[in-house]
């Protein structure tokens, strides 16, 4: 098999399953207990926290880290417990765990702006600002790394240049796509940011909000008073040391991965046939997401195609694969015989170049088949 | 090391993470993806929705298992998410899952009420049905077994008889301390259920709220629209697989295992010293949990004191163990020398009685030796 759906999900890090096993056998206790055990599970979670603050270059005198049960609940969180009235402007270009959640804000009667795309699928920043100039906002969420083209906004500008027009904004961004992939250090503008640990090589079911101490945001999940008051239920002590362990391995190597990576991702670049093909993703994108596109057939059965050879893509954000178009391609400017075409294919950094190399060839053989079918 | 502090969260099956291993491995994909990995994924998890509505004698036409990650957020999902106005109904004596969420409630402006407690912990069911006959309520939660004193409600007579002098309310249960320990058939009066894994020797990170089909309820967490939309956010694949391979493990046995906790719960009551010890669970109660005090003497330094024999033990709730004072023990109507004194023996099916034995006869030996420092 030959794995290209990583933006939806990875394959666990086995050493790292192996590191945090410990703690569904001997250290497998609460860590609200007072005994012991408790106050040494409660202990070995901190180091996670500071390994995550560590990764972002940040420290606890200024950030915490809130574990939650995954990227969604960190994006709820984010947008609803940090500001309860106001405007709060974000981008088309969102994973639905914001875009949705603005949705249902908007739903309950609160103001909330959708600022336009440019083609790559980035916000476009000059609405951006001129909006936030010209018109009273309280909270703003801007995606680090689009989970559909690999856009990479540039979050730390971003919020600078939005705190500079308006301090009393808050911001937030889902870094979900971008976390232990994207060289990035967390500018002191950023408020919030959303990372999980399932996209990374980690188990699902484990997430993080990493949060200003200095913003106060009310709970989501209310209860026995975990996480300093933020997020009660027990904490997943075993995803969450699974957690560290992918961290540490993929920061420790992020910028060998990142060249490893680009070097997959150009190569599809290069070598899909242009006839067929139309590369949505941007140069500049985040190399770990290349969206392509084949002109006049359907990314659905491109995919089926694919999987008769062993060969796993995506089409589209697999959280929202019951839609038939992608709302977030659509955004970027596309038109119908683009946006049926959409193929996603996302790599990680144990994806050999070997592997893409053959995808590559599959994927022109399979299109060209199709649309000889077609025609 | 005895552990008898099952209450607070047990050690994970071995074989259930066996069992379930292969979705960290080959079968590690995102339920939500449309290629054949992605839709096992997804057929795999509902096989498990299937076991739980088994093990509580519903069926799918009638009742639907929405997965969380942990029981405070099934409780918090009820709370919050079936009804957005009106009077909302609870005791004394609930999870803070539940109190906190009503507090919350409050907060925002809705009414809330608590019921009183009995001595052992169960509601006063006399207040409860007069409130309802003499009051509009839309919203009720009531315990089924009390994590503190192990007090079993009978929320089936209790919600049949709610919905007969109202049938609009709506009826919540958090079955955390009961699921997999009492037997128990899920009567059609009650419309949602909080279960939660850890507490069966499933894996932390892992809940679930069975509902009826026919209750509308809006998410806590917005996104891909999995869990039927209810809940968002990638499914915890592994710790959902876990999950049923101890709901099988605890049904199968539920009725020996029962008997053979029972008859360890009722050596440690018959053998505490009774000079020192006031028993606070009644002979009714569920035998997984026994709360008892010494009095004059504070909980957490028993506690302590047992640890050097290594033998584990709770004093209260270990979500609130941060307040001195258990609040549910003291709506029980207990006074300042039993409130200190409190601590929780929490059994499970996999305790074994002569541990029980060496634990009472420690507790004995450690009371009187702290009673002669103290007097």
């Amino acid at each position: 098999m030959i794995y290209l759906d990583n933006a939806a999900t990875t394959c666990p890090s086995k050493n790292a399953l192996s590191f945090a096993d410990k703690y569904n056998y001997e250290k497998f206790f609460n860590p609200s207990a007072l005994y012991l055990g408790g106050i040494e599970a409660a202990k070995d979670i901190n180091v996670t926290r500071d390994v995550i603050l560590n990764s972002l270059g940040v420290f606890s005198k200024d950030y915490e880290v809130v574990f939650t049960s995954c990227g969604s609940e960190s994006d709820n969180t984010a947008v609803f417990c940090a500001k309860k009235r106001g405007v709060f402007l974000t981008d088309k270009g969102e994973h639905s765990a914001i875009y949705k959640s603005y949705l249902e804000l908007k739903q309950r009667g609160l103001s909330t702006v959708f600022i336009d795309l440019n083609k790559d699928g980035s916000v476009n920043q000059e609405k951006l600002f001129d909006y936030i100039k010209n018109n009273k906002v309280d909270f703003v969420s801007i995606v680090h790394v689009n989970n559909e083209t690999g856009a990479v906004n540039d979050i730390n500008f971003i919020a600078q240049k939005i705190k500079e027009i308006d301090r009393s904004i808050v911001f937030h961004s889902d870094g979900v796509q971008a976390y232990g992939k994207i060289p990035f250090v967390l500018s002191p503008y950023v408020d919030m940011y959303s990372v999980s640990a399932h996209k990374i090589n980690g188990l699902k079911g484990t997430g993080a909000l990493i949060k200003k101490k200095s913003l106060k945001i009310s709970p989501l999940i209310y209860g026995g008073g975990q996480e300093n008051g933020l997020r009660s239920g027990t904490e997943n002590v075993f995803g969450i040391k699974v957690f560290e362990y992918v961290i540490k391995e993929h920061f420790e190597n992020i910028k060998a991965n990142y060249s490893k990576v680009s070097e997959m991702n150009n190569y599809v670049r290069e070598n899909v046939d242009k006839e067929i093909f139309h590369v949505i993703s941007s140069e500049n994108a985040s190399p770990y997401v290349l969206s392509i596109s084949a002109k006049n057939l359907r990314g659905e059965v491109i995919m089926h195609s694919l999987e008769e050879y062993g060969i796993i893509v995506g089409n589209g954000s697999a959280c929202s694969s019951k839609n038939r178009f992608s709302r977030v391609i659509e955004a970027c400017g596309y038109k119908k015989e683009i946006l049926d075409g959409v193929i996603r294919l996302s790599f990680s950094h144990d994806t050999e170049l070997n592997d893409v190399m053959f995808a590559t060839q599959c994927l022109n053989v399979v299109a060209k088949k199709l649309k000889g079918i077609m025609g």
